[in-house]
């Protein structure tokens, strides 16, 4: 199996972390291009034009970074990243899915509504011209606010985002948080729970992914 | 268990369409107010202040549409709704997503910051006011062509969104369909697939749940 990757981008280095805390080696396929955009060769090949894509030996493809997770597991339940029973699954998967709507979305809303490489490019996957919305890089700054408070309340009451296990869900949100910083935005210095959190898990090596 | 319920709005209804589709009976509570609004009671239960949430019996909350289907699949296995298989429920995962990401986001951003009602509410969730972005409205707009389109090219060669099975990621495609028609926005005329779909899927009975 190959996994279609951009380095620098979040997205696929919340699949890396998983992948480093599952020790799942495969083959990275980097496809970033000139111009900070995706290898013309990568967009024919997959016209979603996103990354991360995992490549099955016999061509078939899975985009969606949760998809590729999700069937990861299927074949490598063991150190188990989606929670171990049907209430933690749920539980994870919701906490994921706020860490990307509410953090990951808000940060990107910020950076790519302000950044001078995506003046045209307010969305991935689009090859028509995406206008920049200045409003909006305000909104994600307001929203991102929320997102840190938010989990700095969940995380007064747990060790990781969804409980007492590291899963995903703290994969996303700590990838989100990083992405945040490339617009200046940090942690809340009141965020005293989220800080050691996100100290915490930086000390892991799949951080480093 | 108990299914805290918006019936008019369209994240709801497509877990809504799940259990029907699986015939699954849960207790529904109706939670929006006046206004247009959530009730506060239901707030003050569950402050993500999104709906739909499932209660299970003792007290315990599952938010995010995706993880109450996730973890009924569990609990319901038949029909699947979810995939078959770790592939299929890979396809299934990646579909739903982009029906979410790309139609049901897109509807929502042209309802949210256009409706009088939702003047200073442009974002679910939010207890502070969140103007609207009118330029936001008009990407709306212009990422449901691309949605339409893209799905439209998927069902020229699939009976259903993720395959040859009906699945969850029907319920969103036709829950985000159905919200863009609140903005008077609906299938382009040339996309002859994804309105075949749309009146196959309209004529289950799951449809009107």
């Amino acid at each position: 199996m190959k996994l279609y990757d951009w380095h620098a981008a979040p997205n696929p280095k919340r699949v890396r972390m998983f992948l480093a805390e599952k020790g799942i080696d495969l083959d990275i396929v980097e496809v970033s291009g000139e111009g900070l955009r995706l290898r013309k060769d990568y967009i024919e090949k997959f016209p979603q034009a996103m990354v991360p894509m995992l490549e099955l030996p016999d061509g078939r493809q899975i985009g969606e970074s949760m998809a590729i997770c999700r069937y990861l597991e299927e074949l490598h339940p063991a150190p188990p990243m989606l929670g171990r029973n049907a209430y933690e699954r749920a539980v994870v998967d919701m906490w994921e899915r706020r860490a990307f709507d509410e953090g990951m979305m808000a940060a990107g809303e910020v950076f790519r509504n302000t950044a001078e490489a995506f003046r045209e490019r307010g969305l991935p996957g689009f090859a028509t011209p995406v206008p920049q919305i200045p409003a909006l890089a305000e909104r994600g700054r307001e929203r991102l606010g929320h997102f840190f408070r938010k989990f700095d309340r969940q995380l007064a009451g747990h060790r990781y985002v969804a409980g007492d296990q590291f899963s995903v869900a703290d994969c996303t949100a700590f990838c989100s948080i990083e992405f945040a910083a490339w617009s200046d935005i940090g942690i809340p210095e009141d965020c005293t729970h989220l800080d050691r959190w996100y100290k915490d898990v930086g000390a892991r090596p799949s951080a480093r992914a």
